[in-house]
C-alpha cells in the first residue's frame, strides 16, 4: 500500500544526451530562435495570439441619399430614385427610367421585332410560352401601320424597352450619408463610424476621400464608383452593383480611439464585366392608379440603377489569460521541435555521427520465449535476476558494453 | 565566459533505448503508419491544410422572375406578383391574394364570427384589444341582414379574409434567372454563375435540372420546389419560405475552370410542416388612391407567397507556405505520438516488459539533507564526490547495476 | 537485405530517469492533474471538444405585427405602419409621420429658414448645391407674406419638416410575432421557436417575458425596447434599431427539447445615444397619384420609425469519433508538457539539482577529425573499435564514468 503510494509520486524525465559540439550546437540555437522568432514575431505580435477575439459583431446601418436628378425634364428626389425607402444597407439609385403609362388589362399588339407575324399561324408557336409582355392569345394584329405583331392578354399597352434614354448624369454629385453603430458582444464594446473627433460643422461641409478625409461619412456617388474603378457614365447606363466595405479591425488592449473604421469600395457583380449575357442591373415596378370609374390603371417603370451593399465585418481582440497560457504553453514545447531537424543533421550528415549513434541508442535485444527465460534464469543466477529476465541482453550503451567486457 | 558561451552552444537530446523485437517493432511501425496516412489522407489531401482558406466570400446576387399569371381573370406580371420589385436575393412570389377594394377611414362593422353580438355589452371586451380590423368603438351594429358584429373604427369595410380562392397555378411554370458574382478578396478572386462555357443561346433555351444543366442559372419554380421535396399546390395555397444555396468551394491552385456553384434547393420555414400553429406565409400590403376631392381610399390586399432566398456560402483556398510549414511539424512530431500507445503495449502486455523497463527507467533516490550529504561525501571520498553528491543513489539501468556489484 | 527489415521494424522509445523524491513526485502529479483538469473540465465538458459543430445554420424569419394607432385622428393598421411589408426579418415600424400632400411638379419657394432672402443674389450660392428640396432657380420668391426665401424647381410645395408632432404612443402595445425556423445542414436538424410544448391556446394569449413565458414567441414592443435598456417614448420621437437576437446553441447529443431558443435584445444604433450629430432614424417616401388629366401628384412622406431586425445566430454539436481522437491525444500528450515545468524547477530550485543534473545529462564532446579518429584507433585497440570511432569521449553518465574508474 505505502509502497503504491511512493510509487505514484515519482517524477519521470527523459534522460539526455548533451552534446558539446560547436556544429550542431550553433544549429540547435539557430532553429531554436527561429521557433521563438516565429512565435513572438508571428503567433504573438502579429496575429495577438494572447487575446480573445470577438468575430460576432453586431452592425446597424443607416443610410440617406441627397441630391436631385433631372429626367425627362422632371425633377426627382430621394422619395422617387431611391429604393427601398426605408434607408438600410442596401439601396438602389435609380439612373434611368423607361416609362409605360396608362397601362390597362386588356389585348393588344406585342411590341418586339420577333413577334412580328403575317398571318395568326405565325403566333401559335408563341402559345403556351413566357417571354412577351402578357399571355399570347395566338391572333395576328396590327401594331401600327407598317406592319402585324402577335396579340396578347394583359397590360396594355406593352412596354416598349428598346428606346434610347440617358442616365440621370446627376447622380454622380449626389451623396450617400451612412451611419454605422458597432458592438461587440463579448466586450460589451460600442462604436460608430462618428467618431467623437467629428463635430457637426465637418459633418456638413466634408466628402470622404483616401487621403485627407478617411473618416468623413458622406461619400459622393462618383467618388465611390472611381474608388471601387468604375467607369461612372457605363455604369449608369447599364446600372450596377457597388460593395462599400467597412472594416472594424480593434485591439482593445488599446485606447479606444484606435478602434476606427476603414472603408474600401468594389463592384460586386464583376461578372457582368467580364461576361456578355446579360449586363447590369435592371428591375420593373408599376404605380397603380384608379379611375373614377373603379377601372385600375398602372405606369410600368423599367428602372436601371446602382445598388450600393454596405458591407460590415470586424473583430475585435482583448488580452486573456487562457489563449495566453495555451499559446504560451505551445511555445515552449515547439522549441523542442528544433530537435527533430538537428537529429537528422547529427544522424546523418555530420562527422562522429556513428559515435553519436552509439551514445544516443542504447540497443535492447528481445528473443523470448517461456522456456528460453527459465533456462537463462538457472544457468546465469544472481547476475540474470538482477538483468530480470532479460534473455540476450545486448547494449551499445558504452557503460553496459564496458560490463560485459569486465563482467 | 568563454565557458558559458560553450555551454550555450550545445545540442541536448534525448537518449532513446532502441528494442529489437518483432512485436513490438511491428505494432510500432504500423501505428506511424497510420498517424502519416492520418496525415496525408486527412490533414493533407482532405482538408487540404497546405492552403490558407479565405472564407469572406463576397456575393452579389441578383434575379429575375418571368411568367405570366391568371388570377380573377386578370393577367398578373412582374410588377405585380414580385415584390419587392428591386430584384434581390430575397424575393416573394405572390400565389394567392385576398383584395378588399375602396377602404376608407371611417366606422364599420367587424367581419369576424367572433365578433358577433346582440348588444353593445358583447363588445366592451374588446376594447383596448388588438386583434380585429381596427379599434374597437364598442358598438353593436348590423353586418348584415342575419348578424350584427361589433363596430370598429379604422379602414373601412372590414376585410373578410377566410375567402377560400384558388391559387395561381401559373407559378409553377415561372422560371427564376439567378445572376451570382462572388469574390474571394484574400486573393483577388472573383468568379460569377454563368460560366464561361455558356453561350447566350444556351441561357436563352436551358432550364436548371441536377443531371444535365447544373449551371444553367435558370430555374422553374416548379423544379425548385420540387427539389425542395414539397408539394407545389400545398406550398402556394399556404405559402412557404424556399432556400436556393449556392456554394463556392474553389481550390485555387487548380484550373479557374474547376471552380463552379453548386446548386442545392431546402425548405427554410420546415417547422410550418411540423407544426400547426400559424402555417404558411402571407402579408397585408396596400395600393393607396385618392378621390377628386381629396379623400383618400385604398386596396388592402392580402397576399400568399413563395419567398425564395437566395443563399451563397464558399470558401477558396490556395497554397501558402506558412499553414505548411506548421502542419508538416505537426505531421513529424505526431508521428512520436505513436510512442505513447506502443509503451503502454510494451510496459504491460508483452513477454519481457519487466527487462524492458529495466532498460527505459533508470531509478534515482533522493533524500537529500544538508547534513546528510556532507556526512555521505566524508565517508565515500572519492566516489562519492565524482557522483556528485547523489545519496542513497540506486539505478535500475543494468550498466550501474553491475558497476555496484564489481565496485 | 534481411538486416534491413530487422533495422526497419524497431521500437524507438526514450530512455527515461525516474527520480523517486516527494516534492518532485508531488509537484509532478499536481502539474498532471491540472493539466488533465483542464483537458476534462475545460475542453471536453466546457468546449465539447468530442463533438463536431455546424455553424453553417439555416434561419428563416417571419414577423407579424398587430395593433392599430391612431395618427391625425386617423387609424393607422399594419398595412401602414409596418414598411416593408413582405414580414421579413427586418421591419420598421412608423412611429411619426410628416405628411406633405399634393406635391406637384413646379417651381415654389424653399420653407427652410436658412434659404430666406431679400434679392436673387443672395440664392446664387445655392445654385449648384444640394442640401434643400429641389434644384435652385436662383430666384428670391416670396413664402408668405412675413418673408422671401430661395426658388427651386422640383416637387412643389416644399416640404416643411420641423413641424412638431406627437408620435404614435400606441406602438408601445402593439405585438410582434416572430416565426423562426432553424436548420443545421450537417446534421440535418430542423427546429422552430413554437416549441412542441406549445399549444394554439397559449400562442393566442402569451406575451414574452424573461421570467415565464420565455418560450412565448409574441412580444410587445414596448417589452423588446425595456429589455433593450431603452425609453420607448424617446425612441418613438426620434426612431432607432432594435436587434432581436436568436440564439439557438444546440447539443444534439442530448434530448432535441433541450434545442431550445434564447431571445436577447439590445439597441443596435447604439451610436445615436453618444453622438449628437444626426441623431434617430427617419426616412422618406412618397404615394403617387394621377389627376383625370394625366398629370403627376404625390403626398410625401417622412417617417419616423423604430426598425427592428432579428439576428438569427446559433451552433450545434454532435459527438464525432475523430474531433474525440484528436483531442484524446492532444490531452495524452499534454500531460508530458508538465515535465518541462518540473525539470526547470528540478534543475534550479531543488536541493540535489547537481546530482540530478547528473542523471539526467549525458555529455558528449565531439572534437572530430579524420586524422584524430584513425590514431585513436589505433592506438586504442579494441575498446576504441567497440566504442565506434568515439574521439574524446566523456560522459557524466554515473555508469560510465566508472567505466573510467574502473577501465
Amino acid at each position: 500500500m505505502w509502497s503504491c503510494i511512493t510509487d505514484f509520486f515519482t517524477y519521470e524525465t527523459t534522460k539526455s544526451v548533451v552534446v558539446k559540439s560547436w556544429t550542431i550546437g550553433i544549429i540547435n540555437r539557430v532553429v531554436q530562435l527561429l521557433i521563438i522568432i516565429y512565435f513572438i514575431g508571428w503567433v504573438f505580435v502579429h496575429e495577438q495570439a494572447y487575446q480573445i477575439r470577438d468575430t460576432a459583431i453586431e452592425s446597424s446601418v443607416m443610410t440617406k441619399v441627397k441630391g436631385f436628378g433631372l429626367s425627362n425634364n422632371r425633377v426627382m428626389d430621394v422619395a422617387e430614385y431611391v429604393t427601398p425607402s426605408q434607408g438600410a444597407s442596401v439601396f438602389c439609385i435609380i439612373t434611368k427610367v423607361i416609362t409605360t403609362e396608362n397601362q390597362m388589362q386588356g389585348e393588344c399588339p406585342e411590341s418586339e421585332k420577333k413577334f412580328i407575324c403575317t398571318h395568326n399561324d405565325n403566333c401559335t408557336r408563341f402559345l403556351n410560352k413566357a417571354g412577351g409582355n402578357g399571355l399570347p392569345t395566338g391572333r395576328c394584329v396590327p401594331f401600327n401601320n407598317t406592319h402585324n405583331t402577335c396579340e396578347i392578354k394583359g397590360w396594355c399597352p406593352a412596354e416598349i424597352d428598346d428606346v434610347k434614354t440617358s442616365p440621370m448624369m446627376e447622380v454622380e454629385n449626389f451623396t450617400i450619408f451612412i451611419k454605422n453603430s458597432i458592438r461587440f458582444p463579448l466586450f460589451n464594446f460600442t462604436k460608430g463610424n462618428f467618431l467623437p473627433t467629428i463635430t457637426t460643422q465637418y459633418i456638413n461641409t466634408c466628402n470622404f476621400d483616401q487621403e485627407n478625409n478617411t473618416y468623413c461619412p458622406i461619400f459622393k456617388v462618383g467618388d465611390v464608383i472611381r474608388y471601387a474603378q468604375q467607369n461612372f457614365t457605363k455604369l449608369a447606363q447599364k446600372g450596377g452593383v457597388i460593395g462599400i466595405k467597412i472594416g472594424w479591425v480593434c485591439d482593445l488592449d488599446k485606447s479606444e480611439d484606435k478602434c476606427s473604421p476603414s472603408y474600401s469600395f468594389t463592384r460586386l457583380d464583376a461578372m457582368s464585366e467580364k461576361n456578355q449575357v446579360s449586363v447590369g442591373y435592371n428591375f420593373r415596378y408599376a404605380k397603380y392608379y384608379k379611375m373614377d370609374n373603379g377601372t385600375d390603371y398602372r405606369t410600368l417603370i423599367k428602372a436601371t440603377a446602382i445598388r450600393f451593399d454596405v458591407l460590415v465585418n470586424g473583430n475585435a481582440g482583448k488580452f486573456d489569460m487562457i489563449p495566453t497560457l495555451i499559446n504560451m504553453v505551445a511555445a515552449f514545447t515547439s522549441v523542442g521541435v528544433g530537435t527533430v531537424l538537428c537529429d537528422i543533421i547529427l544522424l546523418n550528415f555530420l562527422k562522429g555521427a556513428e559515435q553519436y549513434k552509439a551514445k544516443k541508442f542504447e540497443e535492447v535485444h528481445f528473443k523470448v520465449s517461456d522456456t528460453q527465460i527459465k533456462r537463462s534464469i538457472s544457468s546465469n543466477g544472481l547476475y540474470r535476476s538482477r538483468e530480470r529476465n532479460a534473455v540476450e541482453n545486448r547494449s551499445n550503451d558504452s557503460g553496459a558494453f564496458s560490463i560485459g567486457q569486465y563482467g
